[in-house]
Formats: structure tokens, C-alpha cells, sequence
């Protein structure tokens, strides 16, 4: 009755103690664990926007992709990840083979974040591929990290390196689930945010969501190499190019974490970066500041107003 | 720096008690009604393929429908509606009309079903609206409906009538909700499933599960009027056709339950149904017995194999 995909599908999901109906049903069943918050993020990619099937792109990075960037939303949040249900529409052409690559790609990322996946939803049309999946995670009452409460006189810290994504970076997202897990734990974190769309962009955001402003330190922005060789490689072509700065600022597509956090707590966390569960670099990168509005300080001391810059989507910067 | 469609669905939003930070972070954060299980479903639907917009389908039965086929997966597990998420991949030309357009369609349904929409995800590409929707519901321990469990001796019931749904109904869906909440307090159910596809296939999916088999009774299946009109619409032009019986067991897009219950129950819980909560008419259309597939017994009182049939997408049958 149903074809061979979902057959192979179901027989791929493993029990878990979370299920309390086999995987299969109307809808997935889940012991929620005791006394903590659920938290639910949901993320929708499409061939030819978030991704291009094809073009050295395989239905892995993309099953890899599509889990990971809900999985950074969750680190965003403090949360522990749990369980995700998968919905897709595959084109009618090579739909199983499809089908299957992106369970490769997304099994082995949900079993190293001890998740479940839990259900799905599989269509074809004689469309580009879609993928959209929806993340379950817990966190502890009032635990959650949120964007809208960074207080002037904090330090902005972030994990990891920016810019440059798109040579390739996008499709291998590492989501800081670890990192934003351990931090918690031993930090107070008073917002944090992840950057999906830009630095400066997301930075932006959680600063007009807390109503408060922030400063960069230009000198103080991890560039990552991609950044450094795009525009280099730009430059060798007499293409125009931006800044490796620029592109730090505004590639987007990192996926990872801003983190607001008191002076203390911030040198303390960023003192003990580098060796697991902290495994990625941390780097003081600004401050918060009474205002609205996002700035860059160049090395000379100047600081100027920043416009904030990122990946959107065509409708007019949806996101 | 986002557009004004992310605004203007972030502000109608309503206040929840279940929401721990407010919407627009990078996650939402629920609180979980204590004592209860997670119950989870996910259901995407794409212009050309579920609806068509445009040949009098307007994005405000798209977002109705998105959400109403997914409520329909909570009435078949017997769980209350909770919350929801909403992932959108807009036709750039008009996107910001018709992403206005389903929150118009889905919001009034939620607000009738006592749930809250946390959140979502929108982006916009030069091709058809791609719409997912993922609903969280809860029910207590144990109590959940499976399509595992159907027992030879039990009778088959179904809610409301079958086939014709093309003609229109299916844009329309009814989730029966309030009835499987109803009949769960007052009933011992032992397998439920919803008809999305077709009532011949879904009830064969669920023999299959339980390793039942049914008896249909030609005489006693619900036909909706639908079902005769496009019968007869078909015989008057000449064209090949279904019979109503035909269609009512494989049209499918009904979004009725069937329900596998005991004798003395089910013959309770049809009497008590036509009046609120159980406002929709109940019907036993059959029996379980011993075996494996589905059979239809004629007004004769011949039974002979029933072949599930069913809408079902390209992919070779894909759901």
C-alpha cells in the first residue's frame, strides 16, 4: 500500500524509551520529560534558495542541513534537543533516492544529539525539493535563553568564525548544541541569538529586541578563512568585492551563537574555550550600551553607526 | 530589517499562558500541561498538488485546510489540541497577500480549537505555495488511540459520510476533534485512524497494524451527497464514473474517523451520537474479524475481497 520509501523510513527509526506508540500512527506519542519547558523551532528549505541539489550538493548535506539549522535554534535557546518530525516534497523524478539521502543525511545528526525522529510527512510533485522540519527540545522553567534581555554594560561574546559560508560551509552547520548546554550550565547568559542571517543582522535583532544598543570591536571579529579566500578571490578575478570584515559582518549562514553576558561571566567563559564540552573558540567581539542601534569601533578607536547586513530572502527580507 | 508580514503576523499573535518568552525568538517555549503526553503531527501541502490556488481556492482555505488536515491527525489519536507551527515557502509575486491570507484562514480554527500558533518560519521563492504545518496536542498516559490495536469481534464506526470531496469539502475540513475528546471520556475505543486518503485504503492500513482483517457492509457505508452529484454529473456527460459506493470507499480528503471499537460501545456511542458533542452522525459500517486485508459484503449478503484504493501522491503512492 505505501511505497517502498516510507516502508525503508520506518524501519529506520529506532525505538526510543521518549515513544510511547510505535513510530507509524495518525501522530507521534512523547513521554515529555518532567518538570521542564518544551521548545519548538521550525525551519523550511527549498532547493534553490537554501540549497542547490545538483551543483556538487547531495540529498545528505541537505537531510544534514535541514535538521542542523533547527538544531542551532534550539542552542540558541539552552535547550536539549529531544525529537523532530521531517516533512517533504520531493520531485517526482528520483523521489526515493532522494528520500533516502536526506535520511542519511539527517540520522546520523539526531543520534549524536541523542534525538528521536518521530514522524514525517512525504509528498512529490514534479517540483523542486522542500524540506521542512520541525525540532522538539526541553529546557529547565525559566532557564531558556531569550534575545530581548541583554542589559547595557554586558559583553557580547561569540562561538566560532563568520563569513564565507556559502564556498560550502552552509551545508556542513555544526549547530553549538554542546557548547550553548555547557555554557549554561556554568555561565549566566542574560540573550543570545544564532546567526542564520548576518552578524550584524541578528545582532540587530536581539539588540532592538532588548531595546538596548551594541558596539563591535572590528579588530576583535573572528574572520573565517572562507571570508578571507572569497575576497581574495574576488579581488584576483577584478570582480568587486567586499572586505573579509564585510563579508563576516553580513554573509550569514554561520549558525553560530552571539551571547550576551556579564563582563565576568563572558572572560570567564571565554578563558575556558577551546577544550570540550567549550570546544569551539569564544571571543569577546563588543559591548552593550544604553541606545538603539548597532555600531563598529575601527582600530583607531572611531566607532560608527553599523547598518546591519545579512542573507534574506527575496520577499522584501523575509526571514 | 524584517518585512512587514513578519510584523504584522508577530502582533496577532495572541498572549498565551502557555508561552514562557514571547513569540519571535528563535524558538517558542511552552508549557507542557502537567501529567500528560506530547502528541505530534506534520502535514505539508503544495499548490498543484493539494489545493490549487486560484481556480476559486483562496490562501484563506489553503491556511484553513493546512491546519484542519493536522487537527485531524490529533482527533485520530484522541488528543487535544495545543500548539502549532507554521513554515511557509510564499510565491514572491503576492507572497505577502497570500502569507496574510493563510493566517487569516488558520488563526480563526486554532482560536476555535483552544490552541495557540508559537511560531513559524517564512520565506519566498519563484515557484507554488509550500505550506507546513506541525501541531503538538497532549494526551494522558495510555490513553492515546493507536491503529494497532483493533480486535476480531469489534465493530468498525465511522464518523460523518464518504467520497465527493474533490467537488469542494476537501478545502473545507472538518477535523473531527471535539467528537474523538467526547467519544474518548465516554468510550473504550481500541484503534482509530483518520481518512485522508480513502476509506478502503486507511481502513486496510489499519487491519494491517492491528493484523485484522474487516467486513465492510456495502448497505451501511455513509455516502455524502458529493459522491452521488459527481456520479451523476459523470453519467450525464458521458464520462467514465464511479459509482457512489465507488467513490464514498476511495475518494479519500474525507477527514472522517473510523473508529474500531467493541460491539456493546460502539452500538452505545451510535445511539448518543447527532447531538453535541457528538454532534456528527455515527455509523457501524462493519466488523472486525480474524485474518488479513478487507473485505465488502453486498446487500446480498455475498463477501468478497475489497482492493484499498485511495488518493494517493506520484511517488508510487507516497503519503
Amino acid at each position: 500500500l505505501e511505497t517502498a520509501l516510507v516502508d525503508w523510513l520506518l524501519r529506520r527509526i529506532p525505538l526510543d524509551p521518549r515513544l510511547e506508540v510505535p513510530p507509524g500512527d495518525d501522530a507521534a506519542v512523547l513521554r515529555p520529560p518532567a518538570g521542564r519547558r518544551t521548545v519548538v523551532a521550525v525551519d523550511m528549505l527549498a532547493d534553490g534558495i537554501d540549497f542547490v541539489l545538483g551543483t556538487g550538493c547531495t540529498p545528505q548535506q541537505v537531510g544534514h542541513k535541514a535538521l542542523a539549522v533547527n538544531l542551532s535554534d534550539l542552542a540558541a535557546m539552552a535547550a536539549r534537543p529531544e525529537a523532530a518530525v521531517v516533512a517533504v516534497t520531493l520531485p517526482t523524478s528520483d523521489g526515493e533516492a532522494i528520500g533516502r539521502g536526506l535520511w542519511e543525511g539527517l540520522a546520523p545528526l539526531a543520534a549524536a544529539h541523542g534525538m528521536t525522529i518521530v514522524g514525517g510527512d512525504t509528498n512529490a510533485w514534479d517540483g523542486p525539493l522542500v524540506v521542512s522540519v520541525t525540532v522538539l527540545g526541553s529546557v529547565a522553567p525559566g532557564r531558556a535563553w531569550r534575545r530581548d534581555a541583554a542589559r547595557p554594560g554586558d559583553l557580547v561574546v561569540a562561538t566560532g568564525r563568520f563569513g564565507g559560508s556559502i564556498a560550502g560551509r552552509h551545508l556542513a552547520v555544526v549547530p553549538r548544541v554542546a557548547e550553548a548546554l555547557a555554557l549554561a550550565d556554568r555561565h549566566p547568559v542574560h540573550a543570545a541569538i544564532d546567526v542564520s542571517d548576518g552578524l550584524s543582522l541578528d545582532l540587530a535583532r536581539m539588540m532592538a529586541a532588548s531595546g538596548t544598543a551594541a558596539v563591535l570591536d572590528a579588530d576583535a571579529i573572528p574572520i573565517h578563512p572562507d571570508a578571507v579566500a572569497l575576497a581574495a578571490a574576488d579581488a584576483a578575478a577584478g570582480r568587486p568585492t567586499a572586505t573579509p570584515l564585510d563579508r563576516a559582518l553580513g554573509d550569514g549562514e554561520d549558525f553560530e551563537l552571539l551571547l550576551v553576558m556579564p563582563p565576568d561571566a563572558a572572560r570567564a567563559a571565554v578563558a575556558a574555550s577551546g577544550v570540550a564540552p567549550l570546544a569551539v573558540p569564544l571571543t569577546v567581539i563588543g559591548e552593550v550600551v544604553a541606545g538603539q542601534g548597532i555600531f563598529l569601533r575601527d582600530p583607531a578607536g572611531v566607532v560608527r553607526p553599523l547598518e546591519p547586513r545579512g542573507w534574506v530572502h527575496r520577499l522584501g527580507g523575509l526571514r
